[in-house]
């Protein structure tokens, strides 16, 4: 997605640790046009791949709200977004899964209710991140746990050089991201 | 908002203590096609109380994120959202305010980068429930801390019984909510 790449390109910086920091557009401050054009584009990458038939989009808090409620209004389907920490409005039976966070240095715990994901459902799961794989990886287990079908995965930025991909392909369905970013001697190379 | 009102009346659940359930399409599953709704309301409003010139919307993480984006694509501002805890990517020098959590049971540090919020701004809050007010006062709270301008505040459901509109009214800018629910009687009143 050229729009990114280019705004990635001007505005990411790298911490170190395999940290990049996209506060500006994705992680604290959202471009409501640049994430209109991420739904969009992950609407064409579907296509592309055939994948048809999308009941409701999965995401986690907090960051991968923005994109997943885009792609929803472009395929006209719900998004429902594991929680990090069970709200009392929540009752017990939930499905759970765990991964580590990056930024914040500790397990998380993901929580969706059996409410909104069902074995009726077919789900595309959309990000922010692809890193390690490990977050996206739990919000599949927690589809799997629903005994829904997982169609896809979108996620806006791939840091191609934690290789998630590969943890993810046990799970036999599309990985898009729309942009790459690889670190080689502390440089961003973004494709 | 007539279209959120139906929506309240048929799937709102009243769990006691104040607590009302709107998982549905607010807290835990996210209506696009409603959200956007959402945003032309939102608009509308302050179109017509003459708000104009607004840079920027204010949200806190979660739920109040879906409103405020879509808000923000019909009005073509960015969007901040708080963070509730502080990223390894966000610097030292913060802007921050506290509020209690009704649904999670603590206090909650709201926090925002002084990298997407400064003087030059002119800014809307939006949030999911205005209820005792005080996370929009802690908003606030921030926005001033920015040396920002606060225009007007914008909630999707307001409980009304709470009174949370009583605490905002130092701030002497317009509330507008797109719903109120009052409880009597352990009833709820959906207008």
């Amino acid at each position: 997605m050229q729009q990114l790449i280019e705004r990635i390109r001007a505005e990411a910086i790298y911490l170190g640790n395999g940290i990049i920091k996209v506060d500006g557009f994705l992680n604290h401050q959202i471009d409501p046009a640049l994430t209109v054009g991420m739904g969009h584009a992950f609407a064409e990458l579907l296509e592309k791949h055939n994948v048809s038939g999308v009941t409701k989009i999965l995401t986690a808090e907090v960051s991968g709200i923005g994109p997943a409620v885009a792609t929803g209004m472009v395929l006209g389907v719900p998004v429902v977004y594991a929680r990090k920490k069970q709200p009392i409005t929540m009752h017990a039976g939930v499905f759970s899964a765990e991964a580590p966070s990056r930024t914040k240095g500790d397990m998380v715990k993901l929580i969706v209710s059996p409410e909104y994901l069902g074995s009726a459902d077919n789900v595309i799961i959309i990000d922010d991140f692809l890193a390690t794989g490990q977050t996206l990886a739990a919000l599949a287990d927690i589809i799997s746990q629903a005994n829904a079908k997982l169609l896809a995965i979108g996620c806006v930025v791939e840091k191609s050089f934690e290789n998630g991909r590969d943890h993810l392909l046990s799970l036999q369905v599309p990985v898009f991201s729309l942009a790459k970013i690889n670190i080689i001697n502390d440089d961003l190379h973004i494709s």
